[in-house]
């Protein structure tokens, strides 16, 4: 591509609404532009780089086995009335009608749809396994849509829906398919890792997720260094911080501690560390004979884990945080000084598992300004009625295989595979006929890339302070040819021609910038672009025989004879790739 | 690829609702799937022939220096509006409003967005020309969808839009589209024509239309054997029958017509040919003053043509026809036997070409059951307002060029490329700056090329009653290896696994039906789906060393040595290319 006839614009500003790297160099690179909240024209660039993506993720689909079709974006209602998830999903499905007032929903995922197709479709055990997949513009109405393509509302998915005979089949289905996703991030260059995830509304009893590894991610991200344990924050499992609890030693006491409503000010107080201290979390269910009021505990320093809340039982069909109200008429005392010792009504206690192996421990006295020093279980409060895992995992906590202890780091979720069983094939009544000729529920897994999304990770990733630094196989153009000098020299022009053609006759997608620009708006267009490669060629070097080759990451150029500057990209291209 | 793993379903029976033979065979070929009025699921084998166009498509518009990027399928309303679309366009633009009652549509085209990019990336005359084009899901609300994909609601369209610094400039884009456009459909291996049209609604000088021949198609092409002329029969102009009008030689007669509210009804029981009677259509305009009453005058067996009439001075703002009432009042007769002589009140007098040069004609006598006969121009009833071109061209008439005579065939509308002018960059104030430093608006082309539709069009053009016949650019597979006797022969189970892995190895887009299916289900699944080329091995021909290869509009096999069957595949692909 000579850079004359394609259409370059990068902009010195960020918009002002960015607030992540990717949104902002996306932008400024000339890669999108706005048309509305969430809402983004893929520029020429921009398009160049999720081509890229597709192209991967449908490769290794198909070397999977997954078959391609495409699902409309605009679908009725009505099957998302059979499924259940016309009522149960919010704001986000857009639902539309069109000029006949007949309900139909702009898709955000097509389980509905391809669910539809395997009862038509799919009559015989023999079709089986099958795995359907499109990729396709998806939409869903955030209610605040930011960081550019990362959360946008109209966005391009992948998802691919998997339909077996039995369980057995679905799981190795699953399996597959997870490879397939190990095969495409590797392929994209991109540091990840696949996660055990919570399997949340969508339902089903497996699910990972592969998180693209990036500061400014969004997700927690718990692994084993010396394992392959490796779980979001949600789902990863934290054990007691002590085997057993230690015998109690202290006597339990009644301190003052006058405007300490937080666990931190009351250690601080009190000289105590944190860890000796326990917090305490007031959730209400609602049922037929009103609200009933859980008291959970956790250790001071740790955080409530609400999916994890969520599988308590008695908590598992809905929780909420109690009001000031209730916690006052149940604990006879405000928040900030609550405790399980004497409260004005009975509550259900739950302990975290830290929290029951804990002994002289301090909490709330349930009375203003004051907290208990000492507390143990059994001899100052009974037995918690049940000890669960309530916590949020934090880096050094042992790991839950035994091995070593956990460490975090951030991540982008770009991937997600779930086995969903029959959750819709069950509510579509989508049946075979099994090997008996008896009608079988179909078993079925869900697989989704978020192929916009991938782009905006892969800046959050690889990014410095002048802008992109795409890995070879994402770049828009693999190497830009910035001829110094291209209106003055006719040895620079035809040396730098030369180059670029020879380049592309390799096959290799070059750039030539001919734009006779400086060599200062030049070099920092493509450094904001992110071009991994970039040959310069001047007078002054060609007098010495010589071209420069840089790649993006380095922080300098190499000399090369001029005749060598093939031979060199090409070479740098297989180590960059 | 293996049938086994593929997806391949085969229907007998066409649905009820499928009126055109590529809905049917789409359909039983198991291409598409209906989801709902006009929107279907491309399954497996249609989305490989959509790719196929997508490709081709593609390949043409970035070597015409077009430059690929993605609009959003969701358009703000705010643009529409800017535009006065928003206003202008009826019930098949699907209007949607967000959670936050926000307005927005679905795109049936880009002018807007397009505009909007432009006004904000363009700046200076260096900057152009430019041509951007995406290939974007787009949705129509039609009132009555039908014929499958070919009027469908949500379908596939490649639109381009041209941007230059004057009517010269874009005039080339023009051109370069146009030539482009050649390059696509003869690449596609479709029959074609490029026809002149009519700009219609969306403005602008000049029109081309791409129209893929087939019987069953909608459009009215008018061509000229005999030189380059081809217009679409709503702009090809009508010349009139005689170069000049013959001298009267009837007497004026009002003759009893008893029913005969029909000039062939007229003509009949006269006992004189169809061409000497004159037919009155009755229009009216409406003005501040009321309505206007206007006579256009066709040869009884000629058609009007609306679009026409619509350029007539007069009737340019708008027309509708005249209501019955209107017409007593101003004919003093029921419609049937309304002329120019004797009217109740004044009407203004169109004449077609060929009336205007009539002599001695029929017409009513504004009186039921009689008619006027011998009447002439000056003589009987005072020489037309005006003489216009009112009149659809029928084949045998003289070419507008000179040059022999018109012919007309059938086609269906797969391209359209319009000179835009400024109608779109006026209205939303694209403007740039000129060489002297000044602001000047943009002049634009817009150029669609309907995706999915051609995948109908193909098919309306190439077919039997087995069944598809694929052009070998478009067809899903280009080879398919039929053996006879999978499950029981060894022999034949090698042979033709070897056979489809050299083709796979040459590249050939191959499928092996290892389904094991007896000889006639077989060959008719792949005569409906239409594969270009089809190799059958089994055992008896193994036993004489002969394979069989027949083209899909081949009557029957040749037999080929097996040894040779690769070379021949090969040799007869070039051919049928």
């Amino acid at each position: 591509m000579r850079a004359s006839k394609y259409h370059i614009n990068t902009l010195k500003e960020a918009p002002s609404d960015a607030e992540v790297v990717s949104h902002k160099l996306m932008t400024r690179a000339g890669m999108i532009r706005k048309l509305a909240g969430g809402i983004y024209t893929y520029m020429p660039l921009g398009l160049r780089v999720i081509r890229k993506v597709e192209a991967i993720v449908r490769e290794e689909m198909q070397a999977a086995g997954a078959i391609e079709l495409l699902m409309p974006v605009v679908q009725p209602a009505e099957l998302w009335m059979e499924s259940g998830r016309w009522e149960q999903y919010g704001p986000e499905l857009l639902r539309i009608k069109d000029r006949h007032q007949r309900d139909f929903v702009l898709q955000p995922t097509s389980e509905e749809v391809i669910t539809d197709i395997a009862r038509a479709e799919i009559h015989s055990w023999r079709q089986l396994p099958l795995n359907f997949f499109h990729i396709q513009t998806k939409f869903r109405d955030e209610r605040r849509p930011r960081f550019g393509v990362m959360r946008g509302r109209e966005f391009t998915m992948k998802d691919a829906y998997s339909f077996d005979r039995d369980e057995a089949g679905a799981q190795a289905s699953y399996d597959i398919m997870y490879q397939a996703y190990m095969r495409i991030f590797q392929r994209l260059g991109l540091e990840f890792r696949a996660v055990a995830a919570d399997t949340g509304s969508i339902g089903g009893s497996r699910s990972h997720e592969f998180q693209v590894i990036a500061d400014t991610g969004e997700d927690l991200l718990v692994y084993n260094p010396e394992s392959d344990y490796a779980a979001n924050i949600e789902l990863a499992e934290a054990v007691a911080l002590a085997s057993e609890r230690p015998p109690a030693r202290d006597a339990l006491e009644r301190a003052p501690t006058p405007g300490a409503a937080k666990c931190e000010d009351v250690a601080a107080l009190l000289k105590l560390p944190l860890t000796r201290t326990v917090k305490s979390i007031v959730l209400a269910t609602d049922g037929d004979e009103g609200a009933q009021i859980w008291l959970l505990m956790l250790r001071g320093d740790h955080e409530l884990n609400e999916i994890k809340a969520g599988k308590v039982p008695g908590l598992d069909q809905g929780f909420r945080f109690a009001t000031e109200a209730e916690i006052i008429e149940h604990f006879g005392c405000e928040p900030g000084y609550l405790g399980p010792i004497g409260t004005a009504r009975p509550v259900r206690v739950i302990a975290d598992r830290t929290v029951a192996n804990m002994s002289d421990f301090v909490c709330g006295a349930n009375a203003r300004d004051f907290h208990y020093t000492g507390v143990n279980w059994g001899r100052d409060v009974p037995e918690p009625e049940r000890v669960a895992d309530l916590r949020n995992v934090v880096a050094g906590d042992p790991a839950p295989d035994g091995k070593g202890t956990l460490a975090i780091q951030r991540g982008i979720e770009v991937g997600h595979v779930f086995f969903l069983g029959t959750k819709y094939s069950k509510a579509l009544n989508a049946t075979f006929l099994d090997e008996n000729g008896k009608p079988a529920v179909m078993q079925m897994g869900c697989y989704g890339i978020g192929i916009t999304r991938i782009v905006g990770a892969a800046i959050e990733q690889n990014h410095d302070e002048r802008g992109i630094v795409w890995p070879m196989a994402l770049a828009p153009f693999q190497v830009v040819v910035c001829p110094v000098g291209w209106g003055k020299s006719e040895a620079v022009r035809s040396a730098a021609t030369e180059l670029y053609e020879a380049l592309l006759a390799q096959g290799v997608e070059a750039v030539l910038d001919d734009r006779d620009l400086r060599p200062g708006s030049m070099f920092a267009d493509w450094e904001l672009v992110g071009v991994p490669l970039r040959v310069t060629i001047g007078d002054r070097g060609l007098k010495d025989g010589v071209v420069e080759v840089q790649a993006r990451r380095d922080a300098e150029a190499a000399k090369v004879p001029a005749g060598e500057a093939l031979g060199e990209v090409l070479a740098r291209m297989r180590t960059l790739a």
